[in-house]
């Protein structure tokens, strides 16, 4: 069901789509910085360095702006993460990794629109909050059924899904209060990062490694898991 | 160092205390409704069913109140995380434990409070800013630290400490804003399983050792096995 985006120069809709884009990117560091009671569309049109009335016939009114941040973080964070969930073939744990990663890296592509929603739940109308509240729950859900059907094949720990889907969307809604992308790692790597820290929250564990900082143990452990890769090739070969 | 509260009948002083925080709850809920910047101090006095005046005796102005969450909230966060960073008789696993389900009961026990300091964080006065700011990286640093100490003792995979800090921290922080008192989960089965998933998200597994037979599992679980004997021989050598 996937529109594929035509690969050919900008038509007139595509310039259109990239300076709605360009509004919606500038209204969102406007609101970000103050509130958006604080802002009306004047500022935007003042720092975007275009006429009210260009503006006017993208956004009429500063809750189309509100409705458009939630379509692009809110709404896409559900189609995503329904995509992903629906792919049953792959098992739990690569399926919550690969979904956890994706809805990270979607909340640090769109930060600012992200924190601007966040803070603003509870002053959105009415029927954009119902759009927002809807998809929310349904990146939830996705999260959640992922967790308890990893958890119902013994892939994952007994855990509480409910409990585990709001640590872990924690963990990923915090990355766009925190994330600075002139840091030390990359936007990718902290999606990566909090996937990888998501999946060993939850998959099941067996014995413990011996709990040690001898060299001598380390190069044991070392030993024993080039027995188990030589054991691992020749049962290939073999 | 920390004072034991007495166990008598309330005096003048205990009195006073509890006014006081009765007076800093209401402020808290006013300005969790209707912003900082929507909130006076007579509408603090009006749900109070309070006097201005008596008011002003235990809160000047505005500011005074929210130095007082930031206290309540950042602060004693600050000492809570050190107090259990410094017991280094436990070990790591163990004691990310107890931090993280002492942080999130906080965060949750002080849920309007915190929510009012996250969300004022950049219009906070600069000398509050100040104290908030130092008593958020020092958090943020005892929960890196017992992160990388586990890490080099072999206990916890080899995790880059200051993400797993944030992604955690994350977790915690997000309870403030989902949890509610009248729900399936009490106050500490969520700081509790909070931990939970903390602790195995870093801690080292052993499960998927001997289950698989992909090589390119092997090789993984070998350059985790490097990685940690890396840890090993700097600590050894630094």
């Amino acid at each position: 069901m996937a529109r594929k985006a035509k690969a050919s120069k900008p038509s007139a809709n595509g310039k259109k789509e990239l300076l709605r884009q360009t509004m919606l990117d500038a209204a969102a560091k406007l609101f970000a910085e103050r509130g958006f009671a604080g802002t009306n569309l004047q500022d935007i049109a003042d720092a975007l360095g275009t006429s009210r009335p260009l503006l006017y016939y993208y956004f009429p009114n500063k809750e189309e702006i509100l409705a458009s941040l939630v379509e692009e973080v809110t709404v896409s964070s559900q189609h995503q993460s329904t995509r992903i969930a629906v792919s049953t073939d792959t098992n739990p744990g690569e399926t919550l990794r690969f979904m956890t990663a994706s809805h990270a890296k979607l909340l640090l592509d769109h930060a600012v629109a992200f924190r601007v929603v966040d803070r603003s739940e509870a002053d959105l109308p009415a029927a954009i909050r119902k759009v927002h509240d809807t998809a929310k729950r349904a990146v939830f859900d996705n999260f959640s059924s992922v967790i308890a059907r990893g958890a119902q094949i013994g892939h994952f720990r007994p855990v509480d899904p409910q409990l585990s889907a709001f640590g872990i969307l924690g963990m990923c809604s915090w990355t766009a209060w925190w994330f600075k992308p002139s840091g030390r790692l990359s936007l990718q790597q902290v999606a990566d990062g909090i996937a990888d820290l998501a999946v060993h929250s939850v998959q099941r564990q067996e014995a413990r490694r011996p709990k040690t900082s001898a060299i001598s143990d380390a190069l044991q452990i070392l030993r024993e898991d080039i027995d188990h890769l030589e054991l691992v090739t020749k049962s290939r070969s073999g």
